[in-house]
């Protein structure tokens, strides 16, 4: 009846940066056939939104893969770290948001790029983050993860200079709406110059931060 | 063809504080009959939510009354202050709050409360929050009221340990949705115990912050 | 690639309450670390909407710990009862709402609060209310818990002068919108003074009542 | 281009009353139209959501016309009381929900039904309303109307035992979202058997009512 | 820690009919001591919203009891058939909303009127509600059942005379919203005196007709 | 700073009708900037969602324009019947929407198309509808305008078989939600086939309607 | 208690095509009734949104019956292709959109319309569809299925003059909402004539194609 | 009763900007003593979403003032032109997005950065925007302005590398919702690492833009 799929195959030399597979709505059918052309062209891949029972199915068969439960990111060949250096600190108001977190830092690994998160440095607790802040002036641009009310990226927006984006999470629960709230409270933010993503959008952030840093030159 | 109202006589005995009026849907005509009614009992009476026309011309046939524009509360009888400590501190997260705030505090001084009011205390420039917490340790209740993301009440309530009434306010615009960003913000705070009111409800706040005090005995 | 949590370790210095946990989106793994890290520091911790499942697995390691399956909470070790007066009077409006009224109970007894739960007073049969009016006169603080159109605090503030804050659930079908509309009227209530938490949050309620009680010295 | 309107003939002997005009969106031009058609055919006509500056405008043509400037109806000819019956009680929670009693009110009257406007037995003062119990129980019907959280038709349906309809006004402000709070208050009522309409509906109520009325042959 | 339920004892006297329990948010256990105290109380009762799960461990030990998997209604012991005359008819738009229909019918049933279903009158194909018109006409109260765009009371409304009560359902997708569109739609219908309650609440609409019954002296 | 406008050249020979200009957030400088550009070019234009205080200041300069101040649309020079043959009909609920019924109406004149409007046919007095029938199955096209419940195309599409464009309008009120409710309704429908415009979207409509009839080969 | 069900008859005379049968929430009792019922008249039927259990129940019973799992579409018997012309080309913006394109495919089919599937040509890389556009200027009718932000319809209505039917899509998270951004995008598209159908509606879609098709005598 | 507001002084020092004024919601009389206060500090400072009406109050005592009105962004004392080399280019989907492209503008030029405007872009006359490409590829930051279905952030995040912060207006009607939709499409669009602000927040997007242009030492 039709082919499958269409691979945009310049994307790279146009943008910088590969494709990438959304995994949630696709069968296994279709992403094992993803994951073979990709293999045969000897490229690496990732996918995002791959629930788990997916992704031992395709584990299974690709055995270098390398697949995170939280954040629910599989890669097609396993990532080495690339340097030293810290170029985005991704930080969350809640050890809930640790799936959102990592999707950020495992695709920017994936591309190339070095991360570090910090986890629980929420407004409730305020002495957390304000110990932080030395920490968090050394990165070159900041992904701020938080559900519930999401009020982090307002106040580390008030505190530093740098790129923000503001990720909200789902987590959370009642009038919290699965994100909409820490979704609109970010995008009206007293703070200046906060821009956000989708609810859960780990990957999104992390590459908004890569053409942030490709435009710095990294 | 019907009476037009039916003033709830025995409410200060039974809740400890007179009845209301909600001004913003009534006429002149009916607004002029209750005032009327009040001054007749030689009581005193509060409006809230009185548009600026009708509070004039209502203050031309009532000369003692008080309105204060920003809030839209009418007073039939000007009221003083009633003792020098302050029980209730209202801190605001901007300026353009300053309408709902002093909504609650006219409230307070209605209803026999002295309270202080603290503006421009946002979460964006935290300085200022954190340079008033000695002050803001002295007050029985906080009501701490913010607009546009609502981040303020949760930053409070993680540093304070007082009863804390969050009041979100339609200051904002976009997907602020005139308060609701707020209000929903201030519900799903993850600082601990916070209690929220209607959008721009002042008035609401000050007879939450009434009850508390009527339990302490002021 | 981070350490995994924060502990607030001064919250009780500051606030006069000990940090709890958020169980409904964190992975097995990480709570059993938790609550390692706490038995190791000899403290007790609570943890909030903890799915069933969850809990059990807990329970098989953590033998002393208390675990309520309708409010879904857990205690890592049993509480035991700490004065014979009660101080909060917890009140439903319907025995569906048993969770989120246990919820209360169980976070306020942790605290060390006497509270009491009245069920099935709802608006629709007035004289079960009615009839409870002295009983309920006694209490310092009522948390009143509704689902449905959430009547009950309205109903109950025109009647009583404590404090009263109200906990909306999701219990309700179709436009109930999983609790949605009870917060809604409850925001909107025309009775004075009433103030609410999230749905289903009645953790939140208890902590807002714990303000309240340190306030007055208990 | 074409003709401008198509009257329903048959209505009256189809279901047992005439078409009425939903005035709210109509040009002046349109409307004298409408009401000279009527003149000539020499019937009267009601027309519901009138504003006040086009009613002023169709008065000074129609002189015999009716208008009520709380509820916005505007009638061709004067009505005439039928009965000292009140086959309906028309209650409200406040005397801002006075437009909407009215025009519950003024259709009835217009269809030759006899009704009677309560209003202020707000559920906030709850004595008001059991105090008019036995009033209450005299009518054939009751539509209850209230705005903000909406409960009083909850309360009513849980003391009597008539048909009950219930009608959500836009008074109200922030979160009452202009009377959607009401209406899913009323939707999801725990009381039995409450039926609901539009919000400001006092015109569809009354043909509810007369629905009833018809049946039980008045 | 507290008794778990209050039964509402003089509901009958008071308002006619008995009370009704909601299933949906019930443990078992709980439902177990309700259906346990009714039978003591040698008296029948009606559950609502009761998933087959449930309902199957219920029927289990209370052997006289009834169940519709389509309408999800428990009755402790079976109901007879009490005349021979149909007071009510259910029509509906589909043969999807059978479970919402059958609700309402057994409803009645248990309430001791007798009703008739008719499926598959939706306004997609017209001549078969054309061709229904004379049955329609022989039942004193309608209630129309239709999910996805709702049309058919508003059809129903400008055909026939009698009292209407509309019921919107879940039945539907996408833009649907879980019969919030069906809800709406029935609310603002442009025919006169429909009268609506939630969504796939067929025992709403059953008790709404009760009482409209009960008016009539059936 | 830059250039005010980029007028979209090509666009009749690539889609096969001309650029149409958006008149609702255009001030009237640009306004006048743009139809100096079209007379200069000496080409006719159509500029919808055009307010009556800026259209008269156009008139004004601009002699030869028409404007409909129904369909608030402006063209700028008068055009002129095409045929005696209507290939679209445009049907409407009630009279109130015959802005968006003309706005369709003008759209398809300016593009060379002849249309009919019959006003009036609202399911609510079904026959007005039902006798219409045979003149609504000599068009090629359907264009179906409803506000409120938005019930007329599910009846029309049950009944005709022709190509039918459903345009909800922002007529009723409360629930209507500005036309949400006969949007989401028309989406909804469970009639088959019927496609659907933004709200109000007679322009839209008109748009739809001729790529159709371009496809025919008019 | 009632028939189950009423088949439209004369759907075909009347409409130009068979009734079909909505899956979703019908009892897998009821479909086998109906499919005996076809069955035994000798007539083939289509059934959408089936869920793979009951499709699979459907299957063992009857043998001839075609199943697509991707598309949730049942047909009663095998159907054969008509013609090597295609006539609808029907376009998607992600390969996880193949569900939606191929219940279009297979409904057109099912009707007698030959079409052609096209995935993968979303605005993200746009020179698929840059590189598609010979292709898409031999359709009669282009169905345009996209979800996430849904810009793929208005891209392709700025380049391409046949009518044109979008299709929002389910697929996405967070804000998608499940496809009510899309929708919503599509609905307020920039492009001009576009029309819509229900998110996931690919059989709404094939079935206004169908009319548009009937129209120009296919 | 209180200070009226408190100035954010060591803003610059600390995040590199100086404070922003919220014009929308303060009193004339407010804005005044505001503008004295950086007039005595010989100051300059910049005011958004300020009406005209208030503006026209203020220049006539502010002499040196900037207003312009289509942005409604005011500044207290004439900026000029920095430098010949743009760094951000600002395009827009339509001419009447003008306000937003502005309030961008202007802020980055109060910011000392040079920014350029190009409007006229949108997605439904493709050609336009592929014209320019060349142009956009020479800027470091692209803000991308439009309302409506808001689809051209996507087009151009497939074409180009730089950091893109989209900005939704409120352009459009209907279904737009104010902006909502533009807002929700962009925030999910399927082009990689676009980051959003609020709705009509060209003031946001250009302190995003200074963010990153700070990263990179400008």
């Amino acid at each position: 009846m039709s082919e499958k799929f269409k691979i945009d195959t310049n994307r790279k030399s146009r943008l910088g940066f590969d494709e990438v597979i959304f995994g949630a709505s696709k069968s296994i059918t279709l992403l094992n056939e993803l994951l073979d052309e990709y293999t045969r062209k000897n490229e690496n891949v990732l996918i995002t939104k791959l629930k788990k029972d997916k992704a031992h199915s395709l584990l299974s068969t690709f055995k270098n893969a390398f697949y995170d439960e939280d954040s629910q990111i599989f890669i097609l060949n396993q990532i080495e770290a690339h340097s030293t250096e810290y170029k985005v600190g991704i930080i969350s108001a809640g050890s809930s948001d640790i799936g959102v977190a990592n999707e950020a830092f495992y695709t920017l690994s994936y591309m190339g790029i070095n991360a570090k998160v910090i986890l629980d440095v929420g407004v409730a607790g305020l002495h957390r983050l304000l110990n932080s802040i030395d920490v968090l002036k050394t990165f070159d641009v900041l992904i701020v993860v938080a559900g519930f009310e999401g009020a982090l990226p307002t106040v580390v927006g008030g505190l530093l200079p740098q790129p923000i984006i503001a990720v909200p999470t789902s987590v959370g629960y009642g009038i919290a709406k699965n994100g909409e709230t820490a979704l609109n409270a970010m995008l009206t933010s007293c703070a200046n110059g906060i821009v956000v993503t989708n609810i859960d959008n780990g990957y999104g952030a992390a590459m908004g931060a890569l053409r942030i840093l490709n435009l710095k030159g990294q």
